[in-house]
């Protein structure tokens, strides 16, 4: 019997973060669990930053998820893109990380809170928490007001996350964080140990939930 | 570096329930990932079903999670007796699995349903979710109406829960089913299969959840 | 100056509901207020039933809105595809007609009910009230359990109408009454004389709507 | 047959301010729809600012309700006075401008803001928000602290309102603005210009819904 | 120093219900406490069944409070006619029967359920708990179907409010009933004592309340 | 027949906080009426602040009112420990002053403030206020930051709570104030004088709740 396997899509194309993903996702690959594979999705913009973005690659994250084979997805942008449509085309579980984030930081503390990346994409994901009925625990949400790429490659990042994150926690009273972007894992622990709650990057929390759901399929 | 941990508790002191989850657990036992520790407590009462029960156990728990040093521990009670006096004793996770089993089952569909052991446990399982804030995607409860004593062993237990979760489907329309009691893991493929719909067991959603956090810390 | 104009997109390719749309409005169109075309989307399916062939016309819809000068646009279809990504490609309003047909029945009554087609909408239609934030006033959703083209050409299509919409009024205590379809619209006036409480054909709705922002820009 | 027609009602006795409706809703009067007719109520007080303006008024409107034969009835005043006694007493459309007034902001935008005249008035708006189960989209309410009298004539009026409008916009992150009171309806374009994001009068946003109402009738 | 007055008035003119009052009170009234003392509304309809029933008391209630100096209102109808603008009119403390009835089975248990006289005013009672914030509690409403006239004097009274206020316990789950109207307290302990659980009289708990108010104040 | 009693238990065990509510409850206890006992918890700890403290106390309450005959029960903590399982225990009712206090606040005025002792309390509050859906009428929690000793004893507490309560009315927009915790009721009258709005001390409110049901049993 063949392996099982993950796979996880980076819907935009932009490969530096498909590398990311892949070693954020490391911790999650055990000997004889699941592989764990990082995919480009070849018709993405190289960003997804407004709602054309998002819906954009909806069809082809579907045609995607029906021409492969894997045990589970996980789609790894933070506006879960075609999680439903994904999801009517196959039997296999599909998982969205800003979904996933937010239920894995309602596991750890009750009131959560979420960097945005910008302001703009806050409305959308409160949309969004409304959609699934999870407003109720929401602390607040704030943005970094960095560009992806600041957030990618800048020497400020960390800080800037940090500080934010401490007004997410004493003015807003959020007990746990969500990074609210698929980009910013490697900065995990950094952060967590600089905010002193949990920290949750939302590919991590899917392709954990993707790990249970193979593993016990 | 020794192996990591993970701690099971099973509150009450039923040791078949504890060997039951050992079993369950097993798929999440990854050669190089945390150990998966599954314990009785020796001051639970024999079955936990009344809210003496549940109360009665909260600081025996607590008392064991500042005694012991795993790197995460879950309660495995479906009424997550004691997670929040847990959590103050630790800096480490502590996960409830009514908690997990509820979220775990957001991140597979929109609506779910619960099969609870009895009636009676039902208004304490809600007034639980609007504490957790998700009474919105609620689709319904329903109960067995067995003693926890046959759902172990009887013969029946598969083919009403496949009835009960059959109304939660169709009547409620619910698109996930959380089993409501930590000693129902070995129906849990039976009856996915049966229904078409993911069925979560509560305790193997907690331990994926803690393995996460565990594998990230 | 020219004469004002709102375009009512069918995003389905089916020319006869662009007709009855067409006729639905002819109500709206005043002598001296906007012009209302009716237009087929191109690219659209036959019939939109699943959650491919919603999102599936989300981008024709948004390239549509781009291309077009309208002075605003209504997306004929109960599920609202490519709401927000053709409010962001355009500074003109952009209407959904299930967003107007619930809208405009609560401003009739406390409570109501809508109409689907089919069963398996109702999830769709409830993920998308839970976004709305408009749950709280939802009485109840039954279908009719006929296909479009039943519904479309049946003889029996009001009897059946009147029939469920009997049990949203007496069973789930509906004061208003959606109709949950863009096709449904020529039997508006005999569902509202039937069940002696406001019926809201959504097309009508969202139009109405539209001419005011229109009238008043 | 005699032409339809609509009654916009004012409950206050002040003739400026039903003159100031006819002048905004003029643009709705088209040559083949319903007459608009605007009308002051004998009985009511020269503002309604308190409850007891609010509740001496409901019962005149019931009267006039019941004794005038329109097609269908608007009542001019945020606090929607009477709006379910009229209703119960006539089986014509009665819409009250505050509920329309909202209804409408949730067609055009996800979070609306809403301007009110004074602080005090802000409490009552609010319950009745909650009574309309909308809260959820509200973005947020703010004051002009102005007086009735201030805001009909003052120079300044347009300039706080663009404050005002500023902060709901960019603190609270409206996306629409509902301009709370009947009297404030010349600034609605120059107003919708300063701020960039759709603003609705609510008795145009009434009257249109009447218009809709009547014309499908 | 003069003795302090709670003054309970019966908004109907029906002056039996007053006197039902009056003994229903009677347990309330301390040797050595506030004096209680019950009031018909003399501009009171004969019953409050409609929604005109309910605003034409409105401003007499206000009338009323503004002119008797007690030290604590009641409003005597599950309908809280006047109440806001009552409040306006004084500063002593003015409590509703509804209100109180059901903060008080709140107090009680979990989820309450409403036993009304007659399906129509069940659409009332919704649309106020909505305004009140307290629906997530509610476990239902069931009508008796009764006259008024019948439940004040008929012999099988207590028989069919035993019978839907088993339905509300056994079939929604109430673990609390609250009787909707003033007019049922003399059948409160023969109907807790068959239904096993605690059954609020609304007027007894609104009047509790001011007793605290007065004697604390 | 033997006077009724009501058993207040202060769950901490410092006495002087015991001596404070037999004295802010003596004008509830009427000649006629049943008496009112106050008990310290033997096995409380000095101060309830914890989780632990909670959770600690909630059996022994539960063994209290197995043996104690009292009429009534009020557990006297701004937490509610071991309400329902003290429920669980006993026919009699028993009352919760955290509970109490908001739902005697909900019945005099539409939105409600707290004063807590400390921030860090403020979390658990907000769980029990979801727990207890009433956090739509909510307006504000704010800290005194003193510690329990400070706030008994201090001079400057009632200063202290007066700004503390201002804010939450002119901020938050409270129009009645509860006081979180069981140790400030002699600053209730002072403070209600201060702020203009009806101010709430939880055992007072919960003794009130109390003395009607035994009266009325």
């Amino acid at each position: 019997m063949s392996r099982r396997r993950i796979l996880v899509v980076n819907p935009n194309s932009n490969e530096a973060v498909t590398r990311g993903l892949d070693e954020a996702l490391r911790p999650l690959a055990f000997a004889d669990g699941p592989e764990i594979v990082c995919r480009t999705l070849a018709e993405g913009p190289y960003g997804i930053e407004s709602q054309a973005d998002v819906d954009g690659v909806a069809m082809p994250l579907r045609r995607l998820v029906e021409a492969e084979d894997a045990d589970a997805f996980v789609i790894a942008c933070y506006s879960d893109p075609g999680l439903h449509v994904c999801r009517e085309g196959t039997a296999r579980p599909v998982f969205g990380i800003a979904e996933c984030g937010v239920l894995t930081a309602l596991a750890r503390a009750d009131r959560f809170g979420v960097i945005a990346i910008r302001q703009k994409s806050i409305r959308r994901h409160l949309r969004y928490l409304r959609q699934m009925g999870l407003m109720d625990r929401l602390a607040g949400e704030r943005p970094l007001e960095m560009s992806v790429a600041q957030t990618a490659s800048g020497e400020g990042t960390l800080d800037r996350m940090i500080a934010v994150g401490r007004e997410l926690k004493e003015i807003d009273g959020a007990e746990a964080i969500v990074m609210g972007c698929a980009g910013m894992a490697r900065h995990r622990r950094s952060l967590e140990e600089a905010l002193g709650v949990p920290v949750i990057d939302p590919t991590q929390a899917a392709v954990t939930m993707a790990l249970g759901a193979v593993a016990l399929a």
